[in-house]
């Protein structure tokens, strides 16, 4: 009867307390508390919240219920980047190879999507013979070597979060800010690196659709990374239009290069920088403004972008795929979105873009889904801008031909025509320490 | 993803309209629906609660989800009647041959108990020969015949109610008034009778520990009952103490016995009149003081206990033995608890009292736990009785010597010995039609 004195107490708004909430993930984790008693405590975590240290000690405890990578054998600084996801963002291939260029050590672990696009590791998945399965020795060893690593998570990685995760996801308790913060911070807690950049997104292609909820889930999360004895840096930024204009695996790809590279100066480049500064924060100690400058150097000199084909050298890719484009995966059919009337973009929804990406074969709907590495969308306009009648607005890249008209109509669906300009919202909300 | 946006919609605190309750029920009903997602739209119910409407309308798919029993075949005015619980509660023994002896009909289907003593079921079978799985023509047959019958509910007795029952009962969602009021009603629906007299107990022996949780719950059934076409009269009486001075099984038989023949005239006798005259209501039509004489008459001229009789040998019981009561099952261990000190009982707690006649061997710990007939616990003194040192105060019934100790320790927790005599409680707090 332990695990309903625990849903009880929390059902009447009690706080657990350190064994309780050790004996909650150990049933997690053992499988030894059936689903049902999880789902009616998830319910329950819903609508009475967790104070900051049960929300603090939820996730050391996942942390703690699988594999915790043990960094001590890397020399020098370990950041770490997470972003609670939204569309289009590519930021991991542009922010970590910059970490290293700056003397850094970015040993990232990372996750398959799902929804509108692949997580990153599918993104990179993208670049021929790309290997993300690579074990700790090895792992450690190229850190050390090269400054970078980004590796898939192994299966035991904070296997109470997957269960709870799995069981929210099925009983509408997944928007509830201490579960999502535990959960978040339990699998950056294991994969071990002491400074951590989060990026909350918030807006209409983000789960956080306020600024203030955004913000409360920022202050959630670098209290928890505090009372781990962590370092955490968490900045709000905007996600009411994808970020960059490549929505779609290797069209990301593709995008990240011409960012990393100093080609393009979109508002992709200017979230990286700021994000990448944040981390040098902590990688040189240097003040804020002198991070800038050396992010901006480290793109501008070619150091970061040598830093990325080394990594994908070592991790068995094809590096020159990175320059030599043709050989990424390709769409068969490229359809063009042509405006029906002259306007300005007053909004774009994101999420409705992603999902018309999803439809093209960019994502995947289920977990056993296959993705189209090379389908996705490029924005060819962005909100704030001026359209004219059968003006390009987006291209849809696909290797089916059915789901296309679908996609079409949810694009169109997603986009807000004004008359006039709309106000400009500001790229970061707030910055959190 | 409908059961998925189900739950969405109760926990953002939004109305089900009745086609979701009905997809609810059959997917609760056909098993199509999982566990955990049931768990989780409870606790959503328990704390966003559910509109008169939606209660109703779960009562009667729940009462639809398996037998509905038809009683156009019973000539005469069906009476049915039902207690929420409590400690020594053998009312329904009393007041059904009651009914029946004043021209109702008594349709009665019973489940057994779980927790302090069995069910009604479990009390009757204490009467040698006994039996009370009926076929439902010669259900129909004995109540026109005799005017009543108690049997056994069948398995398939809105089967959506047991399921969900069950799993409230692990997941801290039985204390849900909407909840408790369907459950209640959609067997008593389902049952099929007319009019229906419910008995809400309130106080330390009950699940609702106040009057103004009793009124709701009350409240709440009583209105089910309308919207189902029935008449409900709702009682909100005291069960601070338990009910008359026998808890356990055949010992309440007994009790039962001498109160239906007019020998006892304690807390039982008054409650069973109260409640019979509420009933008579419905039969006769009459006014309630002349209600109250005609209960009393057939009590006194003992043609109630002649219809009990009747009942018994004619579900194949030994009738002999509620006049011969050596007949019934008898305990080898009978130990005296004696006044520790004087003073007044101020208040006994039923609840505890109960679980000591459950540790005695009277009620089920488990649904499959054996209940011994015989045990039980004789209440010599109650709530307001002045007791001098070493005065016997009960007797424990028992065929086991192990539990003796803990359950005399349990009994004497139970007892509030104060100095002055304690105010009295009413026995009826209110009455709700």
């Amino acid at each position: 009867m332990r695990m309903y004195d625990i849903i009880l107490k929390k059902r009447n708004g009690g706080e657990l307390d350190e064994s309780e909430i050790n004996e909650l993930v150990r049933g997690v984790t053992d499988k030894s508390i059936p689903d049902y008693q999880i789902t009616a405590f998830l319910m329950a975590v819903f609508f009475r919240g967790m104070t900051a240290r049960e929300t603090a000690e939820l996730t050391l405890a996942m942390a703690r219920s699988g594999d915790m990578m043990d960094l001590s054998g890397i020399n020098g600084v370990t950041v770490d980047k997470h972003s609670t996801g939204g569309v289009g963002d590519k930021t991991t291939l542009i922010i970590a190879p910059i970490a290293a260029a700056l003397g850094g050590k970015a040993a990232k672990l990372s996750g398959r999507g799902l929804g509108h696009t692949g997580g990153t590791i599918d993104k990179l998945e993208s670049i021929p013979g790309f290997k993300t399965e690579i074990e700790p020795e090895e792992f450690i060893k190229q850190v050390n070597e090269i400054g970078l690593c980004v590796a898939g998570q192994s299966e035991n990685l904070a296997p109470a979060d997957k269960r709870l995760y799995a069981l929210r996801d099925v009983t509408a308790t997944v928007d509830c800010i201490p579960l999502i913060a535990a959960s978040v911070m339990s699998k950056k807690i294991a994969a071990g690196s002491q400074n951590i950049v989060l990026d909350v997104k918030c807006g209409s292609g983000a789960f956080m659709k306020n600024p203030e909820a955004a913000r409360e889930l920022a202050k959630a999360m670098v209290d928890i990374g505090k009372s781990a004895g962590r370092n955490v840096t968490a900045l709000i930024t905007n996600m009411d239009a994808p970020l960059g204009n490549a929505v779609g695996n290797a069209l990301e790809v593709k995008e990240a290069v011409s960012v990393l590279c100093g080609q393009v100066k979109n508002d992709l480049y200017e979230l990286c920088v700021i994000l990448a500064a944040h981390m040098a924060e902590y990688i040189s100690g240097k003040a804020y403004d002198e991070c800038v400058s050396d992010v901006k150097k480290v793109i501008e000199n070619g150091s970061a972008f040598e830093k990325l084909c080394k990594m994908i050298t070592a991790q068995g890719g094809d590096a020159s795929a990175l320059e030599n484009t043709e050989k990424l995966p390709k769409a068969q059919i490229i359809h063009e979105i042509r405006a029906e009337k002259s306007g300005y973009i007053g909004a774009m929804n994101a999420e409705e873009i992603g999902m018309a990406a999803m439809i093209l074969g960019a994502g995947r709907a289920k977990a056993d889904d296959k993705i189209d590495c090379g389908a996705g969308i490029i924005l060819r306009k962005k909100t704030g801008d001026y359209i004219s009648e059968n003006d390009v607005i987006a291209e849809l890249y696909t290797n089916k031909s059915d789901p296309l008209k679908e996609a079409e109509q949810r694009f169109m669906n997603a986009l807000h025509i004004t008359e006039a300009p709309p106000e400009k919202l500001p790229l970061v909300y707030d910055i959190i320490k």
